[in-house]
């Protein structure tokens, strides 16, 4: 894409009123739009690595099995009595609203009783199981505080997954299934290498929950990592019993901020009981469908990414997840003869199939370094009046700051690709 | 897609209280979930469909110069308030809510008022325009009636663009380039033989707008039709005046019923002007941004395809939307040699990169053939023992039930790929 079209500009300064790193950062690189605290638009930049995000986990999810559905922000009440989370009481983040006539509905905070209700349609017999379904669904979450930029939001995509399973045994296969899955993505993301599985508190059906735990300042949580088991302990079961389960001792544990960025969970038939999901055995006999649930965000791992691997100068996107491979850079438009070559050299590297960001703007280099630092593409190409006399490319690794000359050549092999596609 | 994996069921008869012939079909097939009156959930097949619209849309919109954001389905009272709009004497569909302090928010039914304010940070000069920007956004309206399916609901996405010019002309030759890419749209959904550029009602700005109204029993419209012009006259606008502007007589037209799939809008400066989006001339000057917007809902679409070209067995796909593009239904999978050779022509055909739902369920063949009907796939292959004898496949066309038969090679030759990718 040319740069003079794209309609978002930067800004040097972040609103006043942004306290968080990644909304700042976000904002002043055109990515994202702030409605009101905790209500954020997405612009052309932002929705590519939201997008990017989104075919990460929607990748891995098909991988797993799991099938893709979209229900509805709109909830019916009387799904939601009958397990008890109508009440503000219980639940704290409903938004609630009404149809003319004033029956209230709510506005979905997460959907365990809807597809539970729905897969009564679908689901009679052992054979109907096991199920995994997925969606990627807008949440609503009412909620008090909303200052940690696109991490924590009140309006916000959740790719949430729930599990249909006839045994405990097989539910447990499912729920390893998940497990990786979701390591998977942690990975391809970006954030692996700081990212712990992290037990939990869990509920009547199991002693533990496990959440995706991001180690980062902008974290709300603190955590008790061990790096050699690569896994991690969440404050609030931080007890000698469960360091005994675990096996492992305060000596090897850290503690850290960190940020959720994915959990799974064990419902076991709190749901299926409650809205009478259920199923036949080989022999007729009738049983409740054993549920789990999974979700990521997709915007707060954008966020946690910015968080995590952003420096002083702008954002630093990882290659799977950038809105751009390649950032072009333009120096010398004012001489045909440049702007000939660069016009063709994007042309050559996009019909190649590279993701390109062609800076063409006529504006001063400086503006377009500094615009280049803060947009953080991961490879940015020079080219200029000395570079085409030259003949050598200079290509820098946003990441780390890495200088390259490299031959028109030698930056399509770099990128896996033929100059004359 | 193994069908025996697929989670949904098809159901023989559609839910007593659902009157439309759209969600009747959908529901039975397992496209959709009723949640509510006019709230549907999409199951993996409805999803597909869905999907494919969009990307059909999203094609026409990038080629057009579009740019793809998304904005916020919580709505500030203040930008609406500074149009008038926030009131619900004004706009009765609006659905409201508030945080937890008590605020008011409202669910957006359209976004020309936070588009209109955003652009604010991103449009200063006449080197800022023209430009386009569009989103695939949930919208909110709180209808009294929600009788027609998918077609009027109560939650719905809605592809919405908006222009921004600086002159008048500037901004019809945006109005222009949005009527032939939404043309493309309905032609290629398969909508383009019955759907008709539609004169209705201007406002302040224009003398008329545009709808594209596609002619269907189910419409909730009256229109005037030109076939030989391919236009139309909505009946709140049929008057001896507008016969005489689009040169036609009554004799010319046919009334028919019709619904509504897109609409195209000058909006003029109603908005800019409200929210102060301007933009500076060359020399300096201020002015205020002339602005259009133009929607279409993907599952109205789906919706008025469903009702335009089904029939007394069930859905009918055209072929670029269509959840698969092969049904491959087999019989006498109870014998090994029949099942592996079955399994062999599936992973041949997806490995050569076409979508087959593979009915390889153990059920009846009369179940088979009737869901088949229902489903709707454009292409039926039959498989069985005697079609392996004889090395003939019997292929069937949906829309037209033409029967062919067809080898092997014959087959994939059909579908332009390789038996041996």
């Amino acid at each position: 894409m040319r740069q003079s079209q794209l309609f978002t500009k930067t800004r040097r300064e972040a609103p006043a009123d942004e306290q968080s790193k990644n909304a700042q950062l976000l904002i002043r690189a055109g990515y994202i739009h702030k409605e009101m605290a905790g209500v954020y638009a997405f612009l052309p930049l932002g929705l590519r690595v939201f997008n990017n995000i989104v075919a990460v986990i929607r990748d891995e999810m098909n991988k797993a099995a799991g099938q893709e559905i979209t229900m509805t922000g709109l909830q019916d009440p009387a799904v939601w009595q009958a397990t008890g989370r109508w009440d503000d009481e219980v639940v704290d983040v409903w938004f609630k609203t009404a149809l003319k006539n004033g029956s209230p509905l709510g506005l979905g905070f997460t959907h365990e009783e809807p597809i539970t209700r729905m897969m009564k349609d679908h689901i009679n017999s052992y054979k109907d199981l096991p199920q995994m379904v997925y969606q990627f669904q807008t949440k609503f979450r009412n909620e008090v505080r909303a200052k940690s930029g696109v991490m924590r939001t009140r309006e916000f995509v959740m790719k949430d997954l729930y599990s249909f399973a006839k045994s405990q045994e097989e539910h447990d296969q499912l729920y390893n299934t998940m497990a990786t899955a979701y390591e998977n993505v942690f990975a391809r993301v970006g954030l692996g290498d700081r990212t712990f599985k992290t037990f939990a508190s869990g509920g009547v059906f199991s002693k533990y929950s496990h959440e995706y735990q991001t180690v980062t300042d902008a974290g709300e949580d603190i955590i008790y990592v061990n790096r050699e088991k690569g896994i991690a302990i969440n404050e609030e079961v931080y007890t000698d019993e469960v360091l005994a389960d675990l096996g492992v001792t305060k000596n090897d544990l850290t503690q850290e901020k960190a940020s959720e960025v994915g959990n799974i969970f064990s419902l076991g038939t709190r749901f299926s009981d409650a809205l009478g999901l259920s199923f036949k055995d080989e022999a007729g006999d009738e049983h409740p469908v054993i549920m789990g649930s999974y979700g990521i965000g997709p915007a707060r791992l954008m966020g946690v990414v910015t968080e995590s691997l952003s420096d002083e100068n702008g954002l630093v996107w990882p290659e799977e997840i950038a809105p751009f491979s390649v950032h072009l850079v333009a120096l010398n438009l004012e001489d045909s003869e440049v702007r000939d070559w660069a016009d063709g050299l994007y042309d050559n590297l996009t019909t190649a199939g590279v993701e390109v960001l062609y800076d063409d703007r006529e504006v001063r280099a400086g503006e377009k370094f500094a615009d280049s630092d803060l947009i953080g593409i991961p490879y940015r190409v020079v080219v200029s009046k000395k570079v085409k006399d030259e003949g050598l490319l200079e290509v820098v690794t946003r990441a780390t700051g890495e200088v390259r000359q490299l031959t028109e050549e030698e930056l399509f092999a770099d990128f896996g690709v033929s100059r004359n596609a």
